[in-house]
């Protein structure tokens, strides 16, 4: 059964939201604030988006009548996490569009067909090799060198399913260390930055980029956002391009993510593709407080078939994660004149886990 | 019994909001941010606060059974409109802090005793009389004259339980056209704006005022807002005053917004008290698109015993209502750069109904 054709929504139809983390929490306030309602599918757990949402449903992404009935009850359908199962996806679909759409998912789950698929547009990535064996590993690492680092092809976030590989490295034990499943190993890029560009596709074709962030990570997860990034022009130019590119090839609809890793030669700045991600995004948080229109507007603008909005910056931006006990410091960041905090809601601290975050707007 | 002291709340608490209109869902949007969880208590209808209300609760304001386990299931109790009968607002307050409190109830619920309240801080209102029954209108049209406004000292607002008295009315048939509830009759005042000031204070005794806002009404009901007023500096400095001293008269505890007059003779202007309202207001919308932190955000740090938010405005700022059939242009608004569009998810357009509003934000 082929997929209905996305229509513009009105206010008061209902966005289903696959998901129920901060990203589906705050998808839900961003379509309330424009008089739709929410769905939110999840599993049983600890779903924060459940407290801000409409209506919720508690169900398993493997549960097709679940998913169907959903669905029957929702205008359109989109998630806050790129690993919904293909199935899940064709269940949905079969009643309602998907946005982004099963191509978007199809695409960006695997980290091989997501780097085919960008070599394929002429955009450079670091050097990667499938790796489907231990034998293919030493012949990956041979080819790639050392350091270079080992994912599955699904199913990774956060630095989850990975492992560098440096000299002395039992390549054997590695490989079955990430579960004996289908991998890739990626050759290390000398970058200078990591950044992303976080932009939406609507409907009628049309494309908006917010301005490239600049990403520092730590223990794998993003700690901290800046805007805009500190990269040459040349360098900005090139990654939003990127980002327009990635998205009228997929045909897509909504936001999506481009993380790419800048490096320089010769004084001369060039951008990698690193991954992308489907949906509202980390380093866009900064847009809730720092642009016109958030990202989480924005997505919620695509989907529901509306004009997108301003991608306008209010100022330079800074936008820290708040994880584990880093939350923590809620009573002083409250105390700061200015500093803008999200709490997520979330019942149980736990190191790693993502608690909230605070953007700090000054003007320009 | 008395009522429990205030204290600070920490994140997952829970708010307890009476009444389940747009200002209640913009309220437990704004607690959501924070981490906080709510819970919205109001009588069947259309309630749109219960689309973004972690649990919500249908009962009447009399059923005090009903309030008692509501106020249990809380820690602190707070309202979007200051009609909240007295003997609810007891039953609440028996179990769980209500903010603003009983004071601040009793004070703005009756134009009688809130006029009364504000001459006696030596702040100027228009001149007003109180008023009975039929014979006390005549005697009262007597001293102030003619045009004059006759309100119901009790639950009145956009124009409602008010009637302007014009040469040749028939006294008598105004009054009982009112249902011949104890009123008061003021004296029309020849102001060149309207004005307020919506401010906060908080548990500390912190006070923070937004910029003061213009506004401009239809039919009764404010139809724009612009901020800053165009009103001198004289009278904006007088305005803010007014309002802290206020707030801090009724050792408030909140965002409270006080509807002014503003009147010039010979060239100078000066300020009225016309009314005060004990919650967040209409006309303090802007602020969730041209303040650092929104009236609501602000309403929740004060009743949740947390530092006041800046109040920093982010540029010149226009709000416009949409009433009635005007939220149909919800289209044009999406695809206009820059305005910000809120749609209060209301289920039924009707003429008069508050259904959304627009903003829009011009940096200086």
């Amino acid at each position: 059964m082929s997929a209905p054709a996305p229509r513009p929504l009105s206010p008061g139809d209902v966005i289903g939201i696959l998901g129920g983390g901060q990203l589906g929490r705050m998808l839900a306030m961003a379509a309330a604030r424009l008089g739709l309602r929410t769905h939110v599918f999840a599993p049983a757990g600890d779903n924060p988006a459940f407290d801000v949402a409409t209506r919720s449903t508690i169900g398993d992404y493997a549960d097709e009548a679940a998913l169907a009935a959903f669905a029957q009850a929702v205008d359109v359908v989109t998630y806050e996490f790129e690993n919904v199962p293909a199935r899940a996806a064709a269940a949905l679909a079969a009643h309602r569009p998907v946005l982004p759409d099963a191509r978007a998912l199809s695409t960006t789950q695997d980290r091989l067909v997501e780097k085919d698929f960008v070599r394929a547009l002429g955009i450079a990535t670091a050097p990667y090799m499938a790796v489907d064996d231990a034998g293919g590993l030493a012949r990956a690492v041979a080819a790639l060198g050392r350091p270079s680092i080992l994912k599955t092809r699904r199913f990774g976030y956060d630095g989850k399913g990975q492992a560098t590989i440096r000299g002395g490295a039992d390549l054997g034990g590695v490989f079955r260390a990430l579960g004996g499943a289908p991998c890739i190993l990626e050759g290390m890029v000398p970058f200078i930055r990591e950044v992303s560009v976080v932009a939406a596709r609507g409907l009628d074709g049309a494309f908006a980029a917010y301005d490239v962030c600049e990403n520092h990570h730590e223990h794998h997860i993003l700690a901290r956002t800046l805007v805009p990034a500190r990269v040459s022009g040349a360098a900005t130019t090139a990654a939003l391009d990127i980002a327009r590119r990635i998205a009228e090839a997929l045909d897509y609809i909504g936001v999506l993510a481009v993380e790419m890793f800048i490096v320089e030669t010769d004084g001369a700045q060039s951008v990698l593709v690193n991954e992308i991600a489907p949906r509202v995004h980390n380093s866009g948080h900064w847009t809730l407080d720092g642009a016109a229109a958030s990202q989480f507007e924005q997505h919620i603008r695509a989907v529901a078939g509306w004009p997108l909005g301003s991608t306008a910056r209010r100022g330079r931006v800074e936008m820290r994660n708040l994880i584990g006990d880093q939350a923590a410091a809620w009573r002083d960041i409250l105390a700061e004149p200015g500093a803008c905090l999200h709490l997520y809601g979330k019942a149980e601290i736990r190191a790693g886990r993502k608690m909230g975050h605070v953007t700090r707007v000054i003007s320009e």
